[in-house]
């Protein structure tokens, strides 16, 4: 008998899914990039994907307002869209409920569904709901279409390309910290309110993120396909793995490119980590990871919002982070793994 | 604050859902039938339906071998297809594991799910794999297709329309009840071997339902195209009364008229278990109940595998079950509700 956390997630999900057969033309890809590619005809796909969000593992009610909870599991989603350059349109979602949830609970959750579906333009076309022995489970599943000359997948980054992140980094895993923290000060005194001064950037990071549905148009403005593209949610490092090993190369990254929010960085000091390590391997930035081009650089390079981090090179070369100090090391892939595996 | 349990499954997904916003025209059924419909073009549609199925709620994996639970939340969800006379494609599955499920049981559980996808050609597309702190849920999403004029829903069954259902009912439920009993006596004396001799129907058309897709190939064959339709999951009077709150109409059910498997009927016998409640309330069966206008009865009178048993009516009247001594009693909707309300 073999545990899953041998394995981990990706380990697991590989191993279960290697014999998987495949009925329909109709479905260009299938499991093993940020969601299915389905075609509609012959220049219309449909996307999707699908998230589980479980109380203990993703979330914890003592300091998540389940209203944000409610949007996030909506954002987490819509990122996986457009992690392949498309329009999220559709969603269902299916609730496990425990009995400690009243009506008026399940009600903040589902004000959070309906305001990031008013703001992503998702329509909520079904679900299913449940009770559960324990806790709370939230598995969302969302559909969405992109033209199919503009999807990104992550096997086809090439040798020379640039690697580029939108936004910053890191700053969901500080809000992470942060709340934490302030969880064990409540636990030990209850009367004490939290000190959240001057933090409110990577607490927002955290609890209400938002996905990048931005960048779908900036890319169509700019006429860029990206050669390649995933959404960082288990962090960059982790990410860096899916598309290297994918697309078969390797990468460089530059410590000193990292893009790394003021306030962030000083809190990651603040607690005594390593702002780069919390930008490697944070996750839930839901940012995105994009190859492009050389020849595409004069398209990116003037955007304050994409930062070049680094190139793709052959697979023999490794992933290699060089330092603000010039020293290479090894990249690795510490990204968060529920399973406890490292990834 | 009210609890769950005080409204139900049914009106808490009311509750919850009744301010849901519509914002693309292609969606021409979201919340509250067997599946949403998306329209891909002018006579094509996309159906969409999710469902749960949680540890300690749906199954009981004591008397649940994995491979056959992967194989009925396959079958679960196609079921939500064929109700709107659609064409399953493909599936996402996400699974929620906790800590007691080795790999070699999670293999068990996709063999049962790439044994369905066979055989209904379904192409799993997609998932997402998480722990949780305890059990399993298993949420799997379905994508299906079907002729936009071909459609069935539950809100348009017509005053005079006959109430048909394919198979026979009450035998997942007896099947349940079996190894129900035999779990008792395992409990207590674990070296007693289950004895289901002569039981096999009921107990495989609980752990290894199927769906009726043969239905959506007859209907088609015949030309007929019923005026509502909707699968039997949680028991015939439960759906009887979806079909007939939609359609805002009423029903006569005739008992006498009621499919019941000899073996199904006997055992109920056993369980000192009136065979008509079974068949009315006893869930899981997957088969399908529609109607169909009485000009229509000519093209199914002949079919072995579909029984009449009985006629829409107005609202006015009621929703009845005439008896065999020909009494008329309410119809109660006493259908399987994981909240623990009548529904």
């Amino acid at each position: 008998m073999q545990n899953i956390s041998d394995i981990g997630e990706f380990g697991l999900i590989d191993h279960l899914t290697q014999d998987t057969k495949i009925y329909h033309t109709s479905t260009l890809k299938g499991i093993g990039d940020d969601a299915a590619v389905i075609a509609k005809n012959d220049t219309d796909c449909l996307l999707i994907s699908t998230d589980l969000l479980v109380e203990g593992i993703h979330f914890d009610v003592v300091y998540t307002p389940l209203k944000h909870l409610g949007y996030k599991a909506v954002v987490v989603n819509v990122s996986d869209i457009v992690a392949m350059n498309g329009t999220a349109t559709h969603i269902t979602v299916a609730l496990a409920i425990s009995s400690k949830y009243t009506i008026e609970a399940m009600d903040e959750l589902y004000k959070g569904i309906a305001l990031a579906c008013k703001k992503y333009k998702i329509d909520l076309v079904g679900g299913d709901t449940t009770s559960t022995p324990s806790g709370l489970v939230i598995a969302i599943t969302v559909v969405g279409e992109a033209k199919k000359d503009k999807i990104t997948h992550r096997h086809t980054a090439q040798k020379g390309d640039l690697i580029c992140v939108t936004g910053d980094l890191g700053a969901a895993y500080i809000g992470l910290t942060l709340l934490e923290r302030e969880k064990r000060v409540f636990m030990e005194s209850p009367s004490i309110q939290p000190d959240f001064d001057g933090k409110s950037y990577p607490i927002q990071r955290q609890l209400k993120p938002d996905a990048r549905i931005d960048m779908v148009e900036i890319f169509e403005e700019l006429n860029l396909v990206p050669t390649a593209m995933i959404d960082i949610s288990d962090g960059l490092a982790s990410e860096l793995f899916h598309l290297c090993k994918q697309s078969q190369v390797g990468c460089k990254i530059y410590e000193d490119k990292l893009p790394i929010d003021k306030t962030v960085y000083n809190t990651a000091l603040e607690f005594n980590l390593d702002p780069t390590v919390c930008a490697l391997n944070g996750g839930e930035d839901y940012e995105l990871l994009f190859t492009v081009s050389q020849a595409d650089y004069e398209k990116i390079k003037d955007n304050p919002d994409i930062s070049v981090i680094g190139y793709v090179c052959d697979a023999e070369e490794g992933k290699k982070l060089i330092t603000k100090s010039n020293s290479i090391h090894d990249l690795k892939a510490q990204g968060w793994d529920s399973f406890g595996q490292e990834s």
